[in-house]
């Protein structure tokens, strides 16, 4: 099996134990690295129809990817399956489809799809993965790279009017800040979420919060992170925050204030959310589900919190005024395909 | 031994167990409700020197007692002892002083004096006790009567210019707003905290903010909760306020908003703090240390939060704006007693 190092990987999903006594939490990052590209060199050549990608609406790493695809417009080109926010003890299942099978890959749980690959498969199962739905075998869970690739090698097939989300001259700085926002924020929350000790946590309080004030600073003057356009640094970046209030600020302990207490950032969440292809993806209900069901070790009761008051997102946020043009040359996604939307009443955008 | 039924009844903190599966949290309220009176009537008179009340600064009922005593000026009449923050498995314990002993009753644990009143002593060893410092035995840990008897059987004993707390002519008032508040938000935060199933959690948390809400209402107009002065009832709701954002927004998922989301009582909660008598009596440290440590049922880890950022405690509440006395015809007290100010760092009234 093809496996490569990177610095990124998605959370590992299995067994409710998420802490370490004693220990700091470090990510697991190995991953399934095979790619799926033009000219097919990993084996696994682009082809529309050919593909499934499996991301669960509650996990930020796999949020990525629906707001990617969504973007480009790879609707017809990708399809999507959709795991519910909770696991049983084989990770991730289709609990919400009919039957609790995924109706293209005809699977209960994701693993099976980790098995086709590799009977042996011994790390996480995880979100995001793209499955060949030939032969049933997850390709990659290597999220850093699928929404990259959705951006390179697939662009014959993106939409008219898609977004530049990795442009040429902008790669340096969009890695830079990507670099940055992923070891200190995307991270960085889980470092604090899952300490295993109280000195373990109290360094990555301070490492998270140094960078969101970083983050506060660079936003109040700039629209966007990167140029003056929506980029792939934005989309890294707007999966933490959208789950900061509802998750992270409680559950992970993240609690020195609120997103909605730091103006900037939480403007600039705002604007992202309201932009057609990323507010629209967002779950509230599924993914307050996933953290406090899934981490009994830190949440025992299971009980989900009904908080926090949402109504917020939709409030103006004025950053219109500090310029930039959100597509850039392009255009914005039309409406959210049909299936595919958001259930009422789980995100202000979609009220019951 | 002398119980009496009420509506009130601090904490339970023995054995780290609080929630139990599929209930909701039920206050006990049976405790020992002999009093202390200018007759003797209970066989306990009124007598400077001979009672020492006992009161972790991290509990919120006990937290009351240490405030009136302070506003009343009664540090020379009743001395002061005060527990740690967290618990062992005989709960509250003397371990911040030297030797881990109480220098007058010369004990550990705050249960050897309820076992001198009742070598049996089935219930909660909580905190407000008050304990008979020759016999070593507890005479009352009926918190709310405690409050209202320091007002009026040791009236002799009171400073110049100490406040009248419950004043007859607001009784039928504040005895009505204190139930509400003792019912829906005292107690209200432990409801959703302690609840043992999310439908539990679910109508605690509808019943806090309905509260909240009324409050919001009841406070965006006046300044104190009953007439223009402080009394009881402000004492009963800023003990609460005081630990919301610190643990009950987060720890007991009451997390529609934070208190500093709510205007009138975020400004309300502030300038009570900064009255003589209230804030420079709240140890946050000890708060947040007692909570997260002790409730080991609902934070395994027992990590304890770096945040909330407290420094908006000390800024400007403007409620002076609608008028009111806060001591009435009385005086704000001097400055803490030597011995019994809370350590640096640990309020932001008190600065490292």
């Amino acid at each position: 099996m093809d496996t490569s190092q990177t610095a990124e990987r998605p959370e590992h999903s299995q067994g409710g134990k998420y802490t370490t006594k004693g220990k700091e939490f470090v990510r697991d990052t190995r991953y399934i690295g095979t790619r799926i590209t033009a000219d097919g060199a990993d084996g696994y050549p682009v082809e529309p129809g050919r593909y499934r990608l499996v991301a669960a609406r509650a996990c930020p790493w796999a949020n990525r990817t629906i707001i990617v695809r969504r973007l480009l417009g790879l609707e017809d080109a990708i399809s999507l399956g959709l795991p519910g926010p909770t696991h049983d003890a084989r990770s991730w299942t289709f609990d919400l489809d009919p039957d609790g099978k995924d109706p293209v890959l005809g699977i209960h749980w994701l693993q099976e799809a980790y098995f086709k690959r590799d009977p042996e498969y011994p790390r996480g199962i995880t979100v995001p993965a793209i499955v060949d739905v030939p032969s049933g075998a997850v390709v990659t869970n290597d999220f850093a790279q699928i929404t990259l690739d959705l951006g390179s090698e697939w662009a014959a097939h993106h939409r008219d009017g898609a977004p530049a989300l990795y442009p040429e001259h902008l790669r340096d700085e969009i890695d830079r800040v990507n670099r940055k926002v992923f070891t200190e924020v995307n991270n960085g929350v889980y470092r604090c979420g899952f300490a295993g000790s109280q000195e373990a946590y109290d360094k990555a309080y301070g490492r998270l919060f140094a960078a969101l004030d970083w983050l506060e600073e660079r936003l109040t003057g700039q629209r966007y992170l990167v140029g003056d356009t929506i980029t792939e640094a934005d989309v890294r970046l707007f999966t933490t925050l959208v789950r900061f209030d509802p998750v992270y600020h409680g559950h992970f302990k993240c609690n020195r204030n609120k997103l909605s207490e730091m103006p900037a950032l939480w403007g600039y969440a705002r604007d992202l959310f309201q932009t057609p292809g990323f507010g629209d993806t967002v779950d509230f209900v599924q993914i307050k589900q996933h953290y406090y069901v899934v981490h009994t070790d830190i949440n025992p009761t299971q009980i989900v919190p009904q908080g926090p008051d949402l109504s917020g997102w939709l409030s103006p946020h004025g950053r219109e005024e500090l310029g930039g043009r959100p597509f850039g040359d392009g255009t914005p996604p039309g409406p959210v395909r049909a299936g595919e939307e958001v259930t009422a009443g789980h995100n202000p955008l979609v009220p019951v």
